[in-house]
């Protein structure tokens, strides 16, 4: 028995034209550990909308019922040339109720249930998924689940990899997002110190009202003193940045060999012996991140990335941070949503203007089936 | 019993005024195990440079007898705040002869030899230096052994550093200097790949004369395809960049990338699973590192520097790498100098401005007693 319904595909041309389309799609019956779910609700991540918009011109965009025609900047699509021509689904996360299953164990154990998902294309009415990525979520409603994967798993992997590399401190760019909201209060929880990034004043009281001890407002004229203070205060010789582009990377690497440097009896002409790492594991700004030769050689940057973080984990570690999830999914793993689009919606000029702009608080959850 | 002799004092000054200047200093007799070396021969490193002349404006400095003053940008002067009135000594390697010991043993075993040794100002007449890090020479001139410390050991330590981090071929660039020859030798005895890029077809030259398989010119129009190519033949996931400023780091994580992305059966937004590392051992260049976003987020870019590598070696480890360096002083070891200058000559306009280029073979040799 086939599932027909509507899903969003992203297809990018070489010459830089890319569509984005609601198309009918026919979803085969689930076999062996496979699950069909009838999408209820799905938020727009940043990790989704690299595929959906890949920083295209969208004022100028062309835009029609369940479609938007973009043209991509010639470098932009040449640096994407191993996707030219082969349509890309979107959505990574959701939750649902899943309607049929296969033979599998894990997959029946799951039929009828209300599960949180990570198909690769959760912007659709309905979508296989693979029962051991399912999360039961028992009486929460598809909106309190649609964000059970991502970010939670993300926010849990920051303090499992700071905690692995010997650390007991982390800094975090972008920290009102729904990520370091999260982060904030799982920080508490195990006792990390965290050292909050804002670029605003308002997000640094939601943060603080979150409990949060070291909120930094890089708006501010003495942010890097401020931010060099509280690395001294809490030892935050890691950090995390969403940002990628630009120098807040390049920032925290200073204000840490800042602190380092002024507890050197002597000038080293290769800056301070103390490591300082940053974790770039995302892209909210698509332009280079720089690097100024201000802090020596003790210092690493690397890309961040979920999944090869959670393929490092052994099987136990998954099923804890899973369990720890859904017992959390009301308190420390809520997430909020500015507003609801359904598929059609969300291919509104008015729409992807404003949640491509990815502003912290401002997030969407599209409703397939609405 | 003390020692009285000119030695190079570089100075910064918090309002960017820098002086490099012969000092007559008196050495302490030696204590423990220090032994007090008669200094015969110490190369100009880059990594001596950068305490030297920081970048400063050298045609438009004072030049006096035995003294240069120079103006730096104030931006530059206050990132080296923590060296502000702090006079520096120069010249981190060289050889010489053991003229006075200290009581301990390994300080009393080498009175009278001829050793390399690394003591922090080896542009002196005379310096101390501790007995554990001499190396005795045996028969070897003063000019045989100068460099026997910092490209050798260096370029040992770009190769056991692969091995450890499970790579069996490696990228460098700027790869013909005295260190990159270096390297091409060690390689072909470790049966390690070697990928050599340079910007000069005489330099290409150079090295394939002296065995390189893989040497890439970055002057050539398809410089990045040569790249490409190299690496998918040694696998060479793992490189090393001296220049550090610019984009050198950042062509060759897209190069590796390419090679990566060709393989890859389907396309994802996160870029290929292969990690992608490159370390930065120097700053020949001081502008930002630029790294832009076109490599999804499995790399690493770090510091890479000869001390702390060292630190992080056993001491048999230690001892078998030195003995390397003896044994193949002039052979795999050997260095070339462009020119030799004493104390007075080093400080003048015609050779500072020669010599701060760091010109590919080009390499100075100072000769503090002639």
């Amino acid at each position: 028995m086939t599932t027909t319904g509507r899903q969003l595909v992203s297809n990018l041309t070489a010459d830089g034209k890319m569509t984005l389309a609601l198309e009918e799609k026919t979803f085969p019956a689930p076999t062996g550990n496979q699950v069909l779910v009838k999408m209820e609700a799905a938020p727009i991540n940043p990790s989704d909308l690299f595929l959906m918009t890949a920083g295209a011109d969208l004022e100028n965009a062309e835009y029609s019922p369940g479609k938007i025609e973009m043209q991509l900047h010639p470098q932009v699509a040449a640096g994407q040339a191993s996707r030219h021509g082969k349509p890309q689904t979107v959505g990574n996360e959701g939750a649902g109720t899943v309607i049929a299953a296969g033979d599998g164990e894990m997959a029946q154990a799951l039929m009828g249930q209300r599960v949180a998902c990570v198909p690769g294309n959760a912007f659709s009415e309905y979508a296989l998924a693979d029962a051991m990525m399912c999360i039961p979520l028992g009486d929460h409603t598809a909106e309190q689940g649609a964000s059970s994967f991502v970010n939670p798993m993300t926010a849990l992997g920051f303090v499992e990899t700071a905690k692995r590399e010997g650390h007991d401190a982390i800094i975090h760019a972008a920290a009102a997002s729904n990520l370091g909201q999260m982060l904030n209060r799982i920080c508490q929880e195990d006792d990390v110190a965290l050292v909050n990034i804002v670029r605003k004043d308002s997000q640094a009281e939601l943060l603080r009202g979150q409990g949060a001890s070291h909120v930094v407002n890089s708006s501010d004229d003495d942010f890097e003193k401020q931010l060099a203070g509280a690395i001294g205060e809490t030892r935050a010789f890691l950090g995390f940045d969403p940002i990628g582009g630009g120098q807040t990377t390049d920032t925290c690497l200073r204000a840490m060999e800042r602190v380092a440097a002024a507890e050197m009896t002597e000038y080293s002409r290769y800056g301070s012996d103390q490591p300082k790492k940053m974790y770039i594991y995302g892209r909210l700004d698509l332009s280079p991140t720089i690097l100024t030769p201000s802090y020596g050689f003790g210092w690493t940057v690397s890309g961040w990335l979920l999944m090869p973080f959670l393929a490092s984990c052994d099987m136990q570690t998954l099923m804890g941070l899973r369990q720890r999830v859904v017992s959390g999914l009301t308190s420390t793993f809520a997430s909020s949503y500015k507003t609801r689009v359904n598929l059609e919606e969300m291919l509104t000029k008015d729409a992807i203007m404003d949640y491509a702009q990815m502003k912290t608080g401002e997030k969407y959850l599209v409703t397939p089936h609405d």
